[in-house]
């Protein structure tokens, strides 16, 4: 698999992409990830990439020049299947759209910053636009980086144990149960009974329970859904 | 306001915390970061920081140890209005809660990671547990982040325009409409007519009316509440 990643501000995606779980797949060949720098592609001559927007409203908007040369040069090497751009007014990114992106091939995301891009760039060179979740960020790039960290740790091999991703909350559409680690009793609180009782059987019913209680709890929604 | 983060892959804030609208708002004095690196609090001698879990689960857990000394190293230092924790069963993060935020002193946020955190520790110590999305990441770092983001370029000074924030999708319940920059044409396309009419009123039904439309459009559970 391949991402291409679109920044105006690459050096946000330093820290993310250089570490854990994505570094790791890059070093197991499992993906291909490049940053463009949006500033490459513009043929403005003070290397600017955004401008005022139309009707004064405030904020800075991204120009279409560079965002068509950068999508342009990237499409006519190889097929993209999506090309997604960052948006808070995107469709909502879920597990299920994390799970079909992990089967594709060659993915290209545009970070949107400042007060957004061009509609003309959405208009004509976007086939995706998703929003991580219903908040407003200085930028597209912890997007893209949550976008691309969902997508490859599902490849397979990019978690050491191929059964964690399987049982992870959203899989099945409920919650995780609580989970516990040694000691046995740390500061006078005790693991439960059951997770030490070594009965698998018990153990799991424990869990269904727990999960199905927590996601009654805590996420209304997911629990009428199910 | 100040922002403490605790995490066990410290090196994954480095971008975003340094660059862009966060950097720039610690360097106006609007708001104080520091990352702690939980090895720092582990009484391991192999620094370790995870455990297997209980009940025989894939995956690895933090361990109640380290993440119990360092909360009490540093809520014996100052009082925090929060301490919050990133976890996929979390409450929904939205910009209600952001906005909240932004008006706190003293924030705290433990990074999850690995297969999540001995439940002793949210039981204890956790006052709120914030999930950005319904999708599974491989740590609580980009969520940290996220936070953090949503927050800062709320305070007062942390965004050139003061108007900016206040015309945010979601401030107001519905999405953004379209926006446009120069040049008026691009590649035969064309910005609409009305932004460029230069008449304020007709530009903000114009606005209003779009962006109604695309909430309607892209969001129908945030159009119905309305």
């Amino acid at each position: 698999m391949r991402i291409d990643i679109i920044s105006g501000v690459p050096a946000l995606l330093d820290g993310p992409l250089n570490h854990s779980i994505v570094k790791r797949a890059i070093d197991k060949n499992l993906v291909e990830i490049y940053v463009h720098d949006l500033r490459d592609y513009t043929e403005d001559k003070h290397k600017k990439i955004d401008d005022y927007p139309y009707g004064g409203n405030p904020g800075m908007v991204l120009t279409p020049q560079p965002i068509f040369s950068c999508i342009e040069h990237l499409t006519s090497q190889r097929e993209y299947d999506e090309v997604i751009f960052t948006a808070a007014d995107g469709e909502v990114f879920d597990q299920p759209a994390a799970n079909a992106l992990s089967l594709k091939k060659n993915i290209l995301i545009l970070c949107g910053h400042y007060k957004g891009v061009d509609q003309r760039v959405r208009d004509e060179l976007i086939t995706k636009e998703y929003t991580i979740g219903d908040y407003v960020l200085s930028g597209g790039e912890l997007p893209a980086m949550v976008i691309t960290d969902a997508i490859v740790r599902l490849l397979p091999g990019a978690i050491g144990d191929a059964g964690s991703a399987l049982n992870d909350s959203f899989q099945n559409g409920l919650l995780e149960a609580p989970v516990y680690t040694r000691p046995a009793e740390f500061k006078g609180l005790k693991v439960p009974e059951v997770l030490r009782s070594g009965d698998p059987k018990k153990i799991e019913t424990w869990q269904q329970e727990q999960s199905i209680k927590r996601t009654k709890e805590r996420r209304k929604d997911l629990y009428e859904k199910l």
